[in-house]
């Protein structure tokens, strides 16, 4: 129920709007080959689509979409692509929707992507900053405070985590009360904390008892990585999405940019791992023209 | 990890030091006769001897509490009086504790009521406003921001909870995990909406999944007395504690007073219960010298 926006990586998506109706996908790269040209099955298609269909016109677009996000790393690739699709969209028919709206529209592709039109990625996506997901019925969304100085490193070791494993762990077990409510103390904690702009507490508060012990034994020396995060002086420290990937936060770029690195090392040291480290602001903006 | 403190009703403690030194609890009024006399039975005593333990000193203290909080209401009434408790002795000996340390001796208070030295109760009633309990170990507690126009309508309604009862009905099961996402997704908004001021988010928030439906069967009336709290304008409703008072946020007194009333009649019509209405702001201030 909570997202943020990196300021990197992020997709680039071309969009030209089209006589014929619908979405047509011309091209897209950096994904490997892996992903789908077909417009209905692939999620900056379904999410462009919903624009279109939402703004109720008759117009179609062009699409070259061109990958930067890792696929299958924890990171919302998915919903970058969806985010991407709907903003698009909707800036090149002069906005009709409203960012709500356009945070529906990019839920369609993460339906594709996955079943159920979750928000934690594309909201933030298309939002920026850090958005809570209260509620889906109603769908109720809400931007919290971002303090100034809030940095992020997000370390994607090369390895793949299922994400059918991943979700079965924590869906097919039920709860004790007192995980839960060591949750519930740290995620009000958590707000609390970007509302006072205190990001020791923000820090205390990244503490997950429910869905961290489970998914940390599909990522290989996750305990390793964690304890180095926090050795070199990261604010909190857990699994990004479903991971692989490993965040932290900071209160610096270079204090990001070194605890990035004792993430680094701890995967090559305890898993032979190699990774990717992306240092840097949490983004106050979301998608956007270029 | 949430409460707050009431404006009104607050039990009274008259305090005086002792050259004799530990607790000497002199009288108890106002409690049909319930509460032990024994300071080391009475959470009062309890919660006093420890700020004489915390403090090292060689005086004593002697008590007269005058109960005006309901006892087993949902209220914290033991917890209102460890708070007078600690705060009464560390006042007469010059304010040698810290309020950190103060609500951990009021908490001693709460482990002779109840077995545990919880804080929810005795945090709000210490440090007034609206505190979160975000960690016992180490224990950590935050006052959030209060919106100034936040009023409180409790109603008591004249009957009793089991609290063993209460408590055996959240604590023998476990819990799934889309109701968890659920609680955590409002208890995070409902800490966004004090820093915004926002009454209505704050109202939407108020919604548990997890406990208040199993203790509201044990509750006469309860869903009347919801539905009535709303349909009269209040900002969210559920139950005090563990009951069998309930409670509903409203923007100004006379809306609480509304909402109060409301509440009352659905308790009557419903389950024939009276009942005592408390409605008033929420209390920026805790315990302190009148």
């Amino acid at each position: 129920m909570l997202g943020l926006a990196l300021s990197h990586p992020g997709d680039e998506l071309e969009a030209e709007l089209s006589d014929s109706p619908g979405v047509e996908i011309v091209d897209v790269t950096g994904d490997g080959g892996v992903l789908s040209r077909d417009a209905g099955q692939n999620v900056v298609g379904r999410a462009a689509a919903d624009v279109l269909r939402r703004a109720g016109t008759r117009s179609g677009v062009r699409l070259w979409l061109h990958k930067q996000m890792p696929l299958a790393s924890g990171l919302g690739s998915s919903g970058a692509s969806s985010a991407a699709g709907a903003v698009a969209v909707n800036e090149l028919l002069g906005r009709p929707l409203s960012e709500h709206d356009v945070v529906l529209s990019a839920m369609e592709g993460e339906r594709a992507a996955s079943g159920t039109p979750h928000a934690d990625n594309v909201a933030p996506s298309v939002m920026g900053g850090i958005v809570l997901v209260r509620s889906y019925q109603p769908f109720e969304v809400i931007g919290l405070p971002l303090p100034e100085n809030l940095h992020i490193s997000v370390v994607h070791p090369h390895c793949e985590v299922s994400t059918a494993e991943a979700r079965r762990l924590v869906k097919g077990r039920t709860y004790a009360l007192d995980e839960i409510v060591t949750n519930l103390g740290n995620v009000a904690s958590l707000v609390a904390a970007l509302g006072r702009g205190d990001l020791e507490l923000l820090g205390r508060s990244i503490e997950d008892r429910l869905v961290e012990p489970l998914r940390a034994r599909l990522i290989p020396g996750f305990d390793a990585v964690k304890k180095a995060a926090l050795d070199a002086g990261g604010l909190g420290c857990s699994i990004a999405g479903s991971g692989p990937s490993v965040f932290a936060f900071a209160d610096s770029v270079s204090a990001a940019t070194k605890v990035g690195d004792a993430m680094q090392a701890a995967f090559r040291s305890a898993a032979r791992l190699d990774s990717d480290l992306f240092a840097g602001k949490v983004s106050s903006s979301g998608a956007r023209v270029v």
